[in-house]
């Protein structure tokens, strides 16, 4: 077993510690007009007013990091991305995602931001590791390794983990220090692969013993086609995190998936007294 | 790492397997008088409404197997237990977990119960080694062992591990075969060591690793003392199930635990095409 490493984030006045012995980071994925129609209009209208929300929401439900995405078909992505990020710096200072898939959205995004950021993502394929991780490098951020490569998305977890190896050991000759590698087994759907969620869990149990990275994750995709998706949600999210996952990708505005995660914090001992679970509920009673 | 065991139970009738490949099986926990004032009542004065019913309802709500426990203060145990379990037999046909600490009581209970049983339970100490096992190997039931011995319960997984391996050890010296010994790793309270449901889930982790053998657990503990019991308790059993958990002590009337279970076989790739979860979800429909 590899020793677990600690991986920080910071914005400009304040700093993220991803560590297995600590309590989960929760990556707010609400900024993201990908399938939201009102969010994707009012983005083209340059009305931000659902972002500024959004971020206001997911971090007083208990989002330590905010993932950031401005993926509007057609509109001019950098300069998007920077209006997003600028909106909610003025409204939080968590530390920021950077989700984009323009290398030149990428590249304004980091250069305007102060603190080190997470970037979403590099994966296997050639031409992202050498477009995204000389970023990386350059700007000293973190950065999300999604187990996929020139050939798609493994199907075995020995397979999956084979990529994770992959962008590690390219992000280290780059001089970018292992701990600041995230990686994502990818969760895909269960309605197409009654094995995707046992294939991530897996995943990440091989990738956490050897390596000892942090890992994140989507956790919403598996349920997709199901009934009563939140219960499935939350009840993968505890099990990932058994398997080691420390900092999922989510919307913290699901009380169940907030629950299970509070919830999972505590039986795995990270939260002393259970004060953080306790806390927890009170707000809970308050809000009702 | 070793293979997975197969354990079966069977009633007159019908034939349970528990295995890491399969949905977990619920094992029925309410029918125990302990704590519950009204059923201890009952049972005193020969009522055995409570128990029909407690039956009934376990397994209409997915209880595979019914454990029975007559432990009332001052009553005649061999005989209240043969009771309790005749008319439960009455109504179901699942399979019986005989919970007794009382040796002429499970005597009986074995002599009566036509199927295989599952005993609850022998533990490390010399006197219920010596005393449980030879009822277990002459009826041929299978036993759950509690990871603890003369000097009480371990604090660390590995000191647990070595109970299960002596209960294992012991059991084979008489001719039961390893698959019939289900370990339990024994939840503690959370409220008095923060880490009791770490401790529980690593050692399943090191006695699956090592055995193959089935795991059980009472997943109600380790909540005691905090507020919103029900979600801990689902998100723990789910975890567990991860760890190598395969036939909960619970009650499946709380929908909480219940929804986690089948969820989380879902997620272990355990409910191939979500048909279980479906109908699950139907059932939940029809009932609201």
């Amino acid at each position: 077993m590899a020793e677990d490493l600690l991986t920080t984030l910071s914005s400009k006045t304040k700093t993220v510690e991803i560590h297995r012995d600590k309590p989960c980071v929760i990556i707010g994925e609400r900024i993201n007009p990908t399938g939201r129609k009102k969010v994707m209009a009012a983005l083209k209208e340059g009305n931000f007013d659902m972002v500024r929300k959004d971020a206001e929401d997911q971090v007083a439900a208990g989002a330590a990091v905010l993932d950031v995405n401005a993926g509007v078909p057609g509109a001019d992505e950098p300069a998007l991305l920077k209006q997003v990020m600028q909106t909610v710096m003025e409204v939080t200072d968590v530390p920021l995602c950077i989700d984009t898939a323009d290398p030149d959205a990428l590249a304004t995004a980091l250069a305007l931001y102060e603190g080190k950021a997470l970037v979403n993502s590099v994966n296997g394929e050639e031409r992202s590791l050498s477009r995204v991780l000389p970023l990386v490098k350059e700007h000293g951020a973190a950065v999300i390794g999604l187990c996929m490569d020139d050939e798609g998305i493994p199907e075995t977890p020995e397979a999956r983990f084979k990529v994770a190896a992959k962008i590690i050991e390219r992000a280290g000759k780059l001089g970018i220090p292992i701990e600041d590698v995230i990686i994502d087994p990818l969760a895909l759907t269960m309605g197409a692969d009654s094995n995707a969620g046992r294939i991530a869990l897996d995943t990440i149990k091989l990738v956490v013993a050897e390596f000892g990275v942090n890992i994140t994750m989507g956790a919403s995709n598996i349920s997709f086609g199901m009934p009563d998706r939140k219960y499935i949600n939350a009840t993968f999210i505890a099990m990932a995190i058994h398997a080691g996952l420390t900092c999922p990708i989510t919307n913290p505005l699901v009380p169940e998936v907030s629950i299970a995660i509070k919830a999972a914090d505590l039986v795995m001992g990270r939260d002393d007294y259970g004060m953080a679970w306790i806390q927890a509920y009170r707000q809970r009673q308050q809000s009702q």
